[in-house]
C-alpha cells in the first residue's frame, strides 16, 4: 500500500469548516454542519437491447441471448429548499463520475459541495463507462473464430505518464509546472481514478449525447457541466433540442463548436467556457483554447450569452486540467456558482 | 424510450413515509423525512502499478507507459451518531454497487435505509468493474499482432434470458414463479445494471478479496454484506485476516466454505447465510443451499456463531436471488439489521 490511502483515510473522519470555500480549503480542524438531503438515489437513462450470439466464453454462461447497452448512470442528490435548476456533472475521458466526489487528497468534492450550496446534483457515468455497461460481443466473437481481428473494439487507456502532460501537471511527466494546484502528493489516488475509454467503439451520435438530451428534458431546466473529452458534449446536446438545457458551463474543452458553424442552437442560454492555467504552454490544449475563443466570439456577435474565462487572465494561478481536484477546487466552485446565479434564469 | 424511465422519474419527485418499512413499502403520498448525513465521499482501496506496451491504438494517446489496476471503488455514507459497526455492501455477478441503490422501480436502496438506521454504509465496485478501472492491454496486444488469440480476456455479458433463471424469476424465460416479489414491470430498469465480468480475466486471490480485507481493518469493525458471486468472498476475507470483520451477512452466496475445510476463521464472528424462495425448483441454486447448509452445521458444531435463514422457512415468501430489490426489500433489510443489533458486538 502507499502512504496515500492513509491519507484518505485520515481526512475520511476528519471534520472540516465549511463556512466559506476558502476556510474549508485551509482548516480540517473545526466542525462541519451535517448535509442535509432531501432525497437522493439513481437511474439509468436510455439504452436499447441488442442480441448477440458471443456473449460469453464460459460454459456456466450462454453464449446467444439479449443485452441493454448505452444507457446512461445518472446519481443524484437534491437538498431542502434546491434552487430551480440542478447541475448535471459530466466526466471526461478516462474518467467516470468519480471526478466529482472527493478529491484524491481527500477533500470535498463539487458533487457534494453544490448540494451544500442548494443545487440538486445529477452526476453522470458516461454510456459503457463506470457503471454504465458496455459490450463485449465483438471480443468474444474474435477470441470465438466468428469475427475477423479487425473487429476487436478500440479501447486505450491513458498512461500516468502521458495523462501527466494532457492533464497538464507540467510540461512532461515528471516535471511540474511551477505554483501548480493539482494536489501530487495525492497522484496515487488519482491515477485510481482512471479506467479504459470505449468511447470510438460507441455508435455516432454517442449514446451519452442522446441520453444527456433526455435527461435535460425530464428535469426540465439544468445547467451541463461537462469537462474535457465531454467538453463538446452539451453543445451536441443542444443541436438535438435546447429544451431542458438552462445553461453550458464547459470546463477546459476538448473542442468547441465551429465558430463558422450554425450558431442558433447556442443562443438559447447562457454559456460558459471555462480554462485553467499553462494552456499557452501545451501544444495540445492551446489550439483548442484559441479555436473556444474563436466560437465564444462569433457566438456574442450572434447575440447569444457567451463567455469565456482562461482563469490566470482573471487572477487565479496555478490550475492543472482537473481543476475540480485543485487545491483551490472549491474557489472554482464558488465562481461558477456566481455565474449560474446571476446568468441561469 | 420504454415506460420504465418515466415510472422512476415519477417515483424520483414523489415522497414516500419511511415511519417504518411496511409503510414505506405501502405509500408513496406522504413526506419521508430529510436524510441527515454527518460525511459521505469516495475512495480507493488496494492497486498497483504495472507497465504496457499495449495501452492504445490510437495515435492520440501512447501505448507505451504505466497505469494502475485493480483498486476497489468506495463510496460511503455515515449518518449522525452512527452504530459502531458500519456495513459493507458487496455485490454479485454483472452488476456494480447500483446494486444496493433505488430499486428498478424507484424505491429506496439498501445503501440509503441502513444509513437511516443509523449505520454507516460502505459501497464497492469490485475490480474491473464499474468505477475500479480494469486492464485492456490484452485486448490492444492481440488487435497490434503482439500476443496470440488466446490472450484475450476471459469476459461475458449474462443475457437477459440467462439471468432470468439465474435470478430465479422464474424456471425459465419469460416464465414467473407464482407470487414472485421482483418488481418485473420495471425489468427493463434493472437490465441497464448489468455490466460485462471481466473476474475469470483476474489475478488469484482476487483483488478485490484482498481490498475488502484492508478496508475492514482500515474501518476497524464492519459487517462484510455479500451478494452471489461475491458471497464468498467475506469467508475468503477472514482467511487472510479475522480483523476488523465485526460480521458476515451472506446473502445467496454462489458458494459456502467446505464443511470439511478449516474452519477457524469462521468461528471469530457471527455469521449469517441468507436465501430466497424456489431456491429448490433451481438447479443452479439448490445444491449451493445444500453445501450452505452443510458448512453452518459444520461451523456451528465447531463453536461458530453461524446461522441459515431460508426466507419460506420464517414465512417470508417470494423473494427472488435479487431480494435487496424486491418489493418486500425493506421487510428484509429490517431482518437483517435485526440480527445486525443482537450478534455483531
Amino acid at each position: 500500500m502507499s502512504k496515500f490511502p492513509s491519507l484518505i483515510f485520515g481526512l475520511l473522519f476528519a471534520v472540516s469548516t465549511l463556512t466559506t470555500a476558502a476556510a474549508a480549503q485551509q482548516s480540517n480542524s473545526s466542525k462541519i454542519p451535517p448535509l442535509v438531503i432531501e432525497k437522493q438515489g439513481s437511474f439509468f437513462v436510455g439504452g436499447h437491447d441488442v442480441h448477440s450470439d458471443t456473449l460469453s466464453t464460459l460454459p456456466a454462461y450462454a453464449p446467444t441471448g439479449t443485452v441493454t447497452v448505452d444507457q446512461m448512470y445518472v446519481r443524484y442528490q437534491i437538498p431542502a429548499k434546491a434552487a430551480r435548476q440542478s447541475i448535471t456533472l459530466i466526466h471526461g475521458c478516462c474518467l467516470t463520475g468519480k471526478t466529482w466526489e472527493t478529491t484524491p487528497d481527500g477533500r470535498m468534492g463539487w458533487d457534494e459541495y453544490f448540494v451544500r450550496k442548494g443545487r440538486a446534483t445529477y452526476v453522470i457515468d458516461q454510456a459503457a463507462r463506470g457503471r454504465s455497461g458496455g459490450n463485449v460481443s465483438s471480443i468474444n466473437g474474435v477470441k470465438l473464430g466468428k469475427s475477423p481481428l479487425d473487429q476487436l473494439p478500440v479501447v486505450f487507456e491513458a498512461s500516468h505518464e502521458a495523462a501527466w502532460a494532457i492533464f497538464r501537471f507540467g510540461q512532461e511527466y515528471p516535471n511540474v509546472f511551477p505554483g501548480m494546484q493539482f494536489p501530487l502528493e495525492a497522484q496515487g489516488e488519482f491515477w485510481k481514478q482512471m479506467v479504459p475509454d470505449w468511447n470510438s467503439s460507441l455508435p455516432s451520435p454517442n449514446p451519452t449525447v442522446t441520453a444527456l438530451s433526455e435527461l435535460a428534458q425530464r428535469l426540465d431546466g439544468t445547467v451541463l457541466m461537462s469537462h474535457s473529452q465531454s467538453g463538446i458534449y452539451p453543445f451536441q446536446t443542444a443541436v438535438i433540442s435546447t429544451k431542458g438545457i438552462a445553461g453550458i458551463v464547459s470546463i477546459e474543452p476538448g473542442a468547441c463548436p465551429a465558430a463558422s458553424g450554425n450558431l442558433q442552437p447556442y443562443l438559447k442560454m447562457p454559456i460558459l467556457v471555462l480554462f485553467g492555467d499553462y494552456v499557452d504552454q501545451s501544444t495540445r490544449w492551446a489550439p483548442r483554447l484559441k479555436s473556444c475563443r474563436e466560437f465564444v466570439e462569433a457566438a456574442s456577435k450572434a447575440g447569444g450569452k457567451v463567455e469565456l474565462i482562461v482563469l490566470p487572465e482573471i487572477g487565479i494561478r496555478g490550475n492543472s486540467h482537473m481543476l475540480m481536484q485543485d487545491k483551490n477546487s472549491l474557489q472554482i466552485a464558488d465562481l461558477l456558482l456566481a455565474w449560474i446565479d446571476k446568468h441561469v434564469k
